[in-house]
Order: structure tokens, then sequence, then C-alpha cells
């Protein structure tokens, strides 16, 4: 017989699902014993210090429950992101509720033993966060850090046409930066080959310890604000009392919710109609701690007030005085109605609940992907700078424009796997090369030929200018089994600073998690790099990513700094393979001289440094001098200086190392990360006590820190010393004490060929006054410095 | 006799004017000489290598020209902010037109030489850079990193009743997640105590390579995003054919807009009305690139196009086959109408500038502040822990709580020249001292006793959960010569890492230009930091903030790390009265043993560190070891250490320092930074060889960075090695390694008393089995832990 959704017997059955979810989450918060009330509460079953979020919960449980409902009579395949973060029950309490967290924590029975479980295990030493963390079953998204959640959504339904994600969004929340303008997503979901997000905006009220803006603009204002980003808002709205008409209200919001979505896309896809949908929204308006203590014990509101943020009442192992109201509040949802005597589920919540996958903490795209596969690759030699072209001034090429036709090639063969992010730049990063493949994916009008490049479908998305939207789609798309890469400027991908911590930090701990699927890496292109963004000046001049994501450690992150387009090449061919890692890589996009053969490179690569033959004399001796290049102008810089020194003194023993991998500097075994050289490998490239002058694309401290322990500490370090300014390219590296003359005195001078270079010093100092003087009046670098031209010293 | 605004004539004048910025702003792309086109435009007369911004320029220099206008009409207070920053010339053509420029630069003069300098410096090495940078008469915002506009003039307009910030902003910037969320500060504008800002959309279609969102839609769409926040929209539209309708428009937008400011303001004033305000905002649709090159060398728009974006035509010195493009270009702005032969401005311009400090570029709002002073302080030892509770566990205080009643106190002697700003955290982050002082200003609708500490008047502002908007707001504020601070959790101050290097890096231009005054400090107080939260989880641990802004040198920035409330107040004082620098100040919010009185954290943080003789038994003779620590728990758990040392090993002589100011340890004159300590200094306090046992609040890399070279390399680091949980507040420090128990066996085990030490070492391994098993039965830290009272060693 039919199942009738709407009828009250049903949202009856909605609404015991519910109350058990909150009993569920109120007795994670509180309880490590006696899950069932059996008997009197005593000291022994409740924690010593309760730790967690209440205010959040019932409004999500709320939402969670008539999902399920929604799955159920439509059939959906949808899953949940928690956005306003702190409220992990919801997740836990549902997933047990289905019993989908047994299946992948087998010790969490659905029975009384299982319910203390679960309940001490909530927020406890050796126990589950208190977020939708990645042991979270269907968690994708952890929400700690507050605003990217609807990102995250829209990520995760690209190329997934089936998949509606259902993103709870707090009112706090939504007045970050990243949440704010994360509504502009409407403009590039295309209804054809994407899913749908259904964005949930819990307006409670209230956040930490504030009101919250949403909360206190009239309806008519969020229909606005709304509408204005284009989409079409629906309310529901209770003050707590009346959960009947709550659970109708809701159900019929929802309802023509998903009926909108099912309707937008049917015409899209019979019609082949991509025009611009207006996509639903959910306010929902309930109070803050829905269903918890009115007051405290001070006679101020708790339920409805910021006081329901964490936990509202003062009762712990320590403080049972007021056991009752905590025994009350769990009481009022009518636990008996809901579990047997043993502790498990009663009946009548499964008919409630989706079954096997369409249970939102199963869903596939929550734990891999649906369809999860490796990247098609071609041979990434194809694509290479041929030998002909290499050391040659003449034959200069722009690494990304290389790269580009190597990813562009990626697009064709996996167009409905990867993707380009990046905000407002993949032009300017010269990523040409795609322009074969695909355009950028844009859903407003167009207008050609005023626009180019942009389409209703495409691989690249970068028509937001939002660093934060541009990386919170790519992690929303690659959590869920697919790859990509984002490219921004070097210096504003510093803006999702936290966001890259906040992706480590996922992977760290879904690494613990044997349940879980593993996913592709998150891979960032920093270009348009500090020491070419001479023409932009100095606000644009950062490299400091690089010290950020080595300080920590665990082998999570990759550090790459290819010196020429076949190096960027290899690099991308490894990063693209890799499966959860942080890589980032650090690619020039200006006309350069090109160093390495594809082959030389990948060795490069797989080796993550290498002394390269043809810029070393020492014969596998002892050198005179080494010198160590990471990055781009860095090797390009070294290898002039390699060659004024050897004109001037032929004999002195010269030894370059280029440095790929920058982490393969650390200490095998510091920071928690063993793919480190050991001192012995170490002292084999770098010498225990020869000068070493290391010319380095990033902050010195970052490097200083990585080799402190190496024996050799005759290092003389040439990174970037935050001078900038708008100015020519070479005066970047002057400004610095990186370029050729700056380096190659401080080779000599460090050598016993010092006493003989008196005249070569000064030589290099003369050049830098011409150099100071010829740019402030010709606006342009000195012809010698363009000119240079490599020649082998061997 | 009275000027008529209106007339068309008058107009027809500011149509005058605007065409001399807008040929200004041409000519400093291109020239280097012959500014007035006298004669044949010759190769010599062209850049070499135009650099900057076309697009933006024209719809800001007619934005400039109006409000004039408006300035001279209504004797307005206003100054501008340009948002869509790359286009460096609208301020510096429209300082040069109205004098200001060659008052800060008398170099160039208002006549043919003092262009011809103009031109040539524009964008060129040594000369000034293509954004409203601080050597920009006039700029308080660079925008070189989008986003800020809206937030740095609402900081600005804070408590400066009279001014109104004039804030223009790019349709391209308007999709970044800070400005999204920035249109949000109309919740927080008192009408009757602040001043306000009037934000100039520029919607002109494009941003880099791409559309952008904001000009697919629909007026009506805008109107109802715009009016749905709260702002009333005014719409200009123009296709950029008719000149004179767009000036009538424009003027007629302005106008109605200053008036409803000043209605609104008058209502507030006069009937102290503080309710919420709809303020008015500008939509000005002009095409990019208005008034340039109509099409490229194919055919393709320019102007209205992305095409527009930086330098539209192909003509420099080595390429000049199509100067005529850019002669007929300049031309077509009638500069014959606008300057004399010798290059002076004519007369005719001078009617429409505002004179003196109604000059937006010389309102002194944008040089250090309308009255800029010093804050007013009381004695910091008022508020200071007395000895009594030193070093007593039963005597614990929250640090960032007695700071607050210092910071309430000088908020009620400085009210209306100090703020504190933050993300929704000022109550989690225990100021509760403030609300003596006063409350969180929020201007919509309040409801006590839901809500508490807001109100529509209140010198704390951190009711909306977003660091951008809290950061920018304090810098607007100080970068108009008022004083503040901004607190927020540890790991999310990471969430706005780029605006803190941005806002170093305009200290570091600021500094250079002598007509600048200087203006307080910006104070970042890290709270809630990664050994404090232990309740919230691993997402909410990261103290990488230090190294982020350790890296950078110049001493431009400060980073304190007190290890109690005394040394917190002693900060305080300290940071408050700084100026022009950023102080990073990590700071602990949890109840903890005291340990310096008021007088020895003085004398700590003047020096930076010291070596406490209460913790150290080496009588200034060689110690067998030497504990080090910076910051609280670092502190704390190294105490401890001793104590356990101490009593197992009564001979062992050890020496204890505490380091408050962490870039005291950077070598002096390393990293462009004086005030490191010398070698020898170093090793007064290190010695030379030595076991130094570090105990470091953050990431280890930085610290061995900040050491490297130092001649004790026997330091063994015990810092944040990125491993967090849910768990109990000292096992946060066990999973570092930065326990008493690991730091006392470490202790030990680098001296000579390590052959003795066998069991010591096995007890402190016991202490952490215990402690492992202890807290996952029990939820809470062993007895003995957190009991531990400190003996004097000495
Ligand atoms: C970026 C960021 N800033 C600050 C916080 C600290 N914080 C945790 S919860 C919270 C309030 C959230 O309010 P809301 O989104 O309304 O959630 P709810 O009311 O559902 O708890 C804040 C400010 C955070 N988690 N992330
Ligand atoms: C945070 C940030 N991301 C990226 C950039 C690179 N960028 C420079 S200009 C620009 C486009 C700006 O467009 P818009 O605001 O519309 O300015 P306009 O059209 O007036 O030039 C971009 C993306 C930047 N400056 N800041
Ligand atoms: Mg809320
Ligand atoms: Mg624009």
């Amino acid at each position: 017989m039919a199942v009738d959704y709407d009828s009250q017997e049903y949202l009856d059955k909605v609404d015991a699902y519910w109350r058990a979810a909150n009993y569920l989450s109120v007795g994670q918060l509180f309880l490590k014993d006696n899950p069932l009330l059996k008997g009197d509460l005593t000291a022994e079953d409740v924690k010593v210090k309760p730790i967690g979020h209440w205010g959040t919960i019932v409004p999500q449980n709320f939402i969670y429950a008539h999902l399920n409902r929604a799955i159920l009579k439509y059939d959906l395949n949808m899953f949940y992101i928690e956005g306003s973060g702190h409220g992990g029950q919801v997740m836990v309490s549902n997933a047990y509720l289905d019993g989908s967290y047994t299946e992948r924590y087998p010790r969490i029975t659905r029975d009384e033993q299982g319910m203390q479980r679960l309940f001490k295990q909530f927020s406890f030493p050796g126990g589950v966060a208190s977020h939708a963390a990645p042991e979270t079953p269907g968690s994708i998204h952890e929400g700690g850090e507050l605003g990217y959640s609807l990102s995250h959504g829209v990520g995760a339904i690209l190329d997934n046409p089936d998949v509606i994600a259902a993103v709870e969004i707090g009112d706090g929340e939504s007045e970050t930066g990243p949440l704010a303008a994360s509504w502009f997503s409407s403009k590039f979901i295309n209804p054809i080959h994407d899913g749908a997000v259904l964005p949930i905006i819990q307006v409670n009220g209230f956040k930490i310890s504030n009101p919250t803006i949403l909360s206190r603009m009239s309806d008519a204002d969020l229909t606005k604000y709304y509408q204005g980003m284009g989409w079409n808002p629906r309310f529901v709205e209770t003050d707590g009392s009346d959960h009947k008409k709550a659970h109708q209200d809701m159900a019929k919001a929802i309802d023509a919710s998903v009926e909108e979505i099912k309707a937008i896309q049917k015409n899209a896809r019979d019609n082949n109609d991509d025009s611009l949908p207006v996509w639903p929204l959910i306010v929902l308006r309930a109070p803050k701690g829905w269903t918890g203590p009115k007051k405290d014990l001070n006679g101020d509101p708790i339920e409805n007030s910021f006081r329901a943020h964490q936990v509202p009442i003062p009762v712990d192992a320590n403080h049972m005085e007021h056991k009752d109201m905590l025994v009350d509040w769990m009481k009022s949802y009518k636990p008996e109605e809901l579990f047997n005597e043993d502790g498990t589920p009663k009946e009548v919540l499964s008919e409630v609940e989706p079954k096997g996958d369409k249970r939102m903490a199963m869903n596939p795209i929550t734990n891999g992907g649906i369809h999860p596969e490796p990247l098609k690759m071609d041979d990434v030699r194809k694509f290479a700078v041929p030998e002909s072209d290499l050391k040659d001034n003449s034959k200069q090429r722009m690494d990304m424009e290389v790269m580009s036709h190597f990813a562009g090639d990626i697009m064709k063969e996996n167009p409905t796997s990867f993707r380009i992010t990046g905000p407002d730049e993949t032009q300017s990063n010269r990523l040409w090369g795609l322009w074969d493949a695909s355009k950028r994916q844009w859903m407003e009008d167009i207008h050609e030929p005023n626009d180019e490049n942009v389409a209703h479908s495409g691989q690249v998305i970068d028509s937001q200018l939002s660093e934060h939207q541009a990386e919170g789609w790519l992690e929303g798309y690659v959590l869920t089994g697919r790859h990509g890469f984002f490219a921004s400027y070097e210096s504003f991908t510093r803006v999702i600073d936290s966001m890259l911590t906040q992706h480590y930090k996922w992977l760290r701990k879904a690494q613990e998690q044997n349940w879980r699927h593993d996913y592709p890496s998150l891979n960032i292109i920093n270009t348009s790099t500090v020491f070419q963004q001479d023409h932009n000046g100095y606000t644009h001049q950062d490299p400091g990513m690089i010290g950020h994501m080595a300080e920590k450690g665990h082998e999570l992150v990759n550090e790459y700094l290819p010196a020429d387009a076949n190096s960027l090449l290899a690099v991308m061919n490894k990063a693209l393979q890799s499966r959860e890692v942080i890589n980032l890589i650090v690619a020039s996009k200006h006309p350069r001289t090109q160093w390495f053969s594809i082959d030389e490179a990948t060795e490069l690569v797989n080796n993550g440094l290498g002394i390269i033959p043809w810029a070393s004399n020492d014969d596998g001796a002892e050198p005179d001098v080494v010198f160590a290049a990471a990055g781009t102008e860095p090797t390009m810089e070294s290898l002039a200086a390699i060659t004024l020194l050897h004109d001037s003194f032929p004999d002195l023993k010269i030894r370059f190392i280029n440095v790929v991998d920058l982490l393969k500097l650390r200490k095998k075994g510091d920071d928690q990360d063993n793919r480190g050289l050991t001192d012995e490998e170490f002292d084999s490239y770098f010498t225990t006590d020869k000068p070493v002058i290391f010319a380095f694309h990033g902050f010195e401290n970052t490097l200083r820190g990585l080799v402190y322990d190496r024996h050799n500490h005759n290092i003389h370090f040439h990174g970037y010393r935050e001078n900038g300014d708008i100015t020519t390219p070479f005066d970047m590296r002057v400004l610095n004490e990186l370029d050729r003359f700056h380096l190659a005195k401080d080779a000599i001078n460090a050598t016993s060929f010092a006493e003989k270079a008196g005249e070569f010093s000064q030589h290099m100092d003369d050049m830098v006054a011409k150099h100071n003087q010829y740019i402030r009046d010709e606006g342009t670098d000195l012809p010698e410095v363009n000119a240079w031209q490599w020649k082998d010293i061997k």
C-alpha cells in the first residue's frame, strides 16, 4: 500500500523520529551512562565536563527528519551539509537512528549498550569530535571554521546531475564573507549536467553571544535579499510552540522546493534549455535551543536566546543539584515511545527512514564519490618543450601556457570529472591552452564579442572574483572524488590560507578512518608570483604561502617549485595522480628560458632535487661552492651567477642543485615527516661545510627552519626579503638580493678565491648601480640582463 | 553671486574637469615626455613598457568630478576610497588638478614640466605605484587586494559624525566574500555619532577577463539585493554615448543621496532618534574603458569589454605603428580647452574644484585623522593582579578578563576614539570587564533579556560574525587616527592573514612618505588559543599566525606572548601607545596560575625576555640546563617540569627564561630587523652549548628559523606539532609533547645527569601513560596535574 507522506499520521512519525534524534543529541552532550534514564540519574551517569553545542541541534534534527521524508517521497539522491557546524550530534544521532552509524562503527550497537557508548564517546577524550568531522558518516564538511558550506555543496553537485546537496546554513554563518559571496553560486550551476543545492537557512536568531543580522530583518527584506541574488525563498516560521504546524509547514516547503528543482531540471534536460534558473531556498525561523530548557537559574531565557548556544544548564558529575532539569528535558521527548526497553529503536522510526545508500549518511558521494575514477591522462611527454629549445634565450616559453595544453587535454579526456577554478585569473595566468578544450561555465547572459570564452557549459569556473568560492568549489569537487586544480595569484591565495588549513586538518583526521575512501589531492597553483608581479606592485608580492603550508608537517603537503615548463609538466603529472594530499605548486607564467628535458624534469620531480651536471664542474668531487635554487627566478639567477663566476674564475669548482620538492630538505623524521633527506643524503648534496648559496623563492625564515639541524651551516640564504615595488622584473630580484650580481659576489667571497675577487666584487657592485640608474631612466631592464645566454660550464 | 550647481553651464565645467582628469590619466599610462602633445609624438615621448589599468579610470574620474561638485554645493566633509583599486591614476590625476599633488610633491609642478614628470613617474621604476598607494594623497585604502573598501570606509567614519566616505566599489570587487559581507555594515552605523558612507558601485560590466555578475543582473534584481540589505539604491546608467545626460543623471543621483544622508542625520540628531536608517547607495552603470579606444586591431570591442582592463592598445616606444590611436584618443579630451600652452590648468577647472582641506586629497581624515590624539590611559598598575595572588594555584585568573577591566577603563576615558572589534567573540573571549564601560553597537532591534549587552551606541562592535569586517573596520579606524584592538580566536584570525599582510605593506610604504602623519598601531589579540581549544577540537587549533607575521621582518611587527595577566596588561599598555606597527598578542583566557608582579611583567615586556630568578638556581653561573618558554601553557609546563626536576635532582642547575617579545630572539640585523639580540646577548641568556628546552606556543619551524644562526645549537624545540583533538586541556600539551613530563624527561636526558635519570624517565613515561588512560575513563585531567602548585627553587 502506498505511503501517504502528507498525512498527519506520517507527520506524527516524523515527529517521533525527530524526538528520537533530539533525545540522542542531548544524551550525547551530558551522559556517559544510563542512556535510557532507567531509575535515578546519578553522578556516575553524567560526564564530568559536558562539552558541545545545543542551540543549533533541534532545528537541524527537524530539517534532517524532513529531508528523510522527502528522500522517501521523491526517491531522492540527497546528502546533508551541516553549515552551522558546531552541532556534531546532529549527523551522529541521525546516522545512529537509521543504522548507518553502527555499520561504520560496529561497537556502537543499536541497543542500550551501544547507546551508552554513543553518549560517552561524544566530545570526550579518545572519542568523537563535536563537529561534523571526518569521523562522522555522511559528512564532507566539518564546519569548524564557518562560511564554506554552500561553496562545498555546490562543488559537490557539479557534474553530479542526480544529486541534491541539502545545505544547512547558520544565520550567523550567513554573516561571513565567504558565505555571503557564495549566494552567487546560483549563477554557475548548469541545470542540465550539474545537480542542485537546496540551501536551508537556520534563522534561529542568535550566534555565540549576539543576535543575528538576518533574524532581525523582516521577511520582506530577506525575500528581497535572496531574490536579488537569484534564489526563490520559502519561509517556515515557528515560535517553537506548535510542533504540528511546524511539521506541516516544513513538509510543504520542502516538497515545493524539491518539486521546483525537479521541474527546473526536467525542463532543462527535456528541452536542452540551459537558461539561468531561479533555485529554491528555505528560510527556517525556529528558536535557538528549541525544545530545550526555557529559563536558566537566573530566570533568563535560554530557548530563543544566545544562552542556548553551548551547554545550556549547569549539570555535570560534580554538579547534580539541578539534575531534574536534565531529566525533565530528556523525558520531554518521550523516549518510551521511541526506544524499547533494550534500547533498540522502535519500528515507527524505521518507517520514516531511507534505506541503504539512500540514507544521507551512507550516500556514496560523501565517501569518496559516486563513481570515483583516476584521471585519464595522456603521456605528459607529448606536451613537453623539445630538447632543441632548451637553454636558449631566444626560445623562451611561458610555463603556465605550456602546461595548459596538458591540462586542456586532460579536460577533453575527462569531461565530467576534471575542473579548474580560479578568481577571474585563468586568462591572466596564461592557461590559454584550456580554451581549445573548454570554456568557462557561467549561466548569466553572454555578449560576444565583448565577452570571450564564457559559455553555459564548461569545465573552467573562474567567473566569480572570489578566492573563497573558487577554492570552496574545488574542495567540494575533490572531496566527492573528482579532480582539478585551483590557479591563482600567489599573493592572493593567502586570502584562503585558512581554508587550506581546514582542508589539511580534514585530510589528517580522515586518514584515521579506515572506512573512508580516499580522494584526489587538492592542487593549488600559485602563479603570477612575487617575482613576476613587478608591474602590479608591492601589494601583489607575497610568497608566504610556502611557509604557511610547510610548517604543518605530517607528509600531507607537497610544495613544488618547478623551474621551467617541463618541470611544471612533470609536477602536474605527479600531482594529479596523487591522493589525499595538498599540492602547492608555485609556477611561472612569464616567458623564461627553458632548462630541463622532460626526462630530466621527471627525474628531478621524482627525486625532489638533483645536481645538474651541465651546470656543475666539480666532477663529483668537493666543490668550492654549491649553488642551490628553488623556484624559477632563483634558478635563472643562480645559473646566470654561475656563468659570471665561471667566466672570471674558470678554476672555481661549482655545483648546482635544483630543488623542486621543497620539503625534501626537511630532515627525515622532523615534523612527523619521513620523506626528507637523511643527514647523509643531505651532506652528499650540500657538503658538510662548503658555502651554499641558496636562492629561494620564499621567505628566508622558512628555509632556515627547514635546514636548521644540518651539518652544513655555511648556507647563505637569498630569499624574498619583503622588498617590493612597481618596478622592472629584474629589479624585484635586485631589491631582494636574489639577482645574479649579488649571488655571484656573495659566492666568490665565501670561497678561498675571495682574495682574488676584489675586482670581480667591484664589478658586481657596478652592475647593480648601473642597473639602478638604467631602469630609472629607461623603465626597462638592462639589455645585457635580458639578453643573457647560458653556456654549459662542463 | 551664488553658483548654480545645477545649471547646464556648471555641468559643462564639470565635464571639462572630467576630461582633464581623463587626459592626465591616459598620459600617465603611456607618456614620459611631450605631455601636451606638441608636434609629433615620437618614440622618445612614449614609455618602453606602459603599465597600468585603463578600464576603471573614466567612470571613477566621473564619480570624482561629481563628488567635487557635491562638496562645493553642500559644503561637505568628504573623502574618497577607491575600491576597484588598480586605477591609481584616478586619485593622482584629481589631486594634481586641484593642486593637492603639487603641495605634497613640489617637484610635480602644475605646468608642462610638472605634467611631464607626473606622466613619467607613474608605474615606473623609482616612481609611483599604479594603485591608490600610500604615496597617493588622500588615500587610506590601496585596493591592491580587492574586497575591503566598504569596511575601511565604515571604520573611518565611526565617531566622525561630520564625515562622508565616498566609497567607489568595483562590480568585480563586489563578488568577493569580504565585500559581499560588508553590506551588512548598514546595521552598525549610528546616525547620531557616526558619519556616513556613500557607496558608489561602478558596474562597468567586466573584471580582468570575465563579465561581472552584477552587470548581468537586472536593475530590479540589483534593487532587491541592495534593498534587502538595508540600502536605497539609485541607478545612473549610460551606454557611454550621451555625456550630457550622464552628467545630469549623476548630479541628480548624488544630490539626492547627499540630501538623504543629511536628512537621516538631521532627524537622528535633532530628535535623538537612533533607529536603523536606510542609507543611500548609487549604482553607476557605465562602460568599462569609457571614452577610450572602441576597437582593437582585430576589430574586437575594447570599450565595454574586458579588453579595456589594462593597457588597451599596443603602443609603446618600440611599437609606434599605431601611435595615432593614442594621439586621437588623448586629443578627444580637447586638452586645448583644459590646459594653457604652458601646461597650467585653465581657470574653468578651478571653478569646479573644492579648496583647501575640502579637497578630498587633502582631507585630514586621510592623513592621520581629524583630531588625532594619544589615548588617555590610567596607570596600568591599578588593574594588576596583586602580589599576594601570584604563584598560587588556588588564585587563578583569566588573563583576558583581567585585561578587560583596563580596556574598559580606557573606553570610558576615550569615548570617541577607542573601539574594540571582533567576530561575535568578545563575550567568549572573556572581555567581560568591557560591559561596565560600554555595550556592543548594533542598530537592529534589541530584545532583552534574550539579548544582552547590545545597544544602538557602543564602543565594541562584534555583532557581525565576520573576521573580515571586524578587522576592516578597525583598520579604517586606526588609519584615521583612532585606537583599538581586534580580539578573536587564534585559529580564525587566519581568515584575515592576507589583510594583515596588506596592512603591513601599507605601513612599510607609508613610512617612506614624510608628509604622512603616523597613526596608532593595529592591535590583534589572538586568544582562545590552540592550547585552550581542547573543547572545540582540531579545527580550532592553529597558532600559525605567529609564523605568518614573523617572517616579514623590517621591525613592523611585534609578537607578544604574555604568560599571565600582568604580562598581558604590560603588553597592552605598551601596544596601545605604539605607532605604526602591527602588534600580534597571543593571550590566554582560561583560569591560570599567575606568575609575575606588574613590575616584573613590565620589565619583561620592556626587555622582551628575562631570566626569572625565582625559577632558576644557577646563581648566574653556567646552568646545566636552560628552560625557555614563550606563551602561557609553555610557561606553566616549563615551571611544572622544573619542579619535577628540582624535586628529584636538587643539584641540577636550572635557568628559566621567559620570552614575551618573540622577535627579540631574531639575530640583530637579520631580516632587516635591528631590535633582536646580538650573539653576545643571546649567549648570555641561552649559553653557547648548554641544552635549552624551549617550550613554544607556535610551530617549531618558525622558531628554528629565528635561532638558526646562534652559537647554541643544542636547542630542544617543543612547539605545536599539529597534533590536536577534542580532548582535555592538558592532553593538548601531551599530544604535542609540550607537557611537563615530556619536557622534564627531555631536559634531564640532555644533561650529565642523564645516567642517573633512568628511573625518572620511566616515571615520566608512566605519568603520560596514566594520563592517557585517566582522561579516556574520566573525561578530565589527572587531579595531580590540575592541583600542581609551584614552589620557588631558590
Ligand atoms: C570563521 C569563524 N569565526 C568564528 C567562529 C566561532 N563561532 C563558532 S559558532 C559561532 C556562531 C555561529 O552562529 P550560527 O551560524 O548562527 O550557528 P547556530 O546559531 O546554529 O549555532 C561562532 C562565531 C567560527 N567557528 N568560525
Ligand atoms: C582578492 C583579489 N583577487 C584577485 C585580484 C586580481 N584582480 C585585479 S583587478 C581584478 C578585477 C577587478 O574587477 P572590478 O572590481 O570590476 O574592477 P574594474 O572593472 O573597475 O577594473 C582582479 C580579479 C585582486 N586584485 N584581489
Ligand atoms: Mg544562529
Ligand atoms: Mg568592473
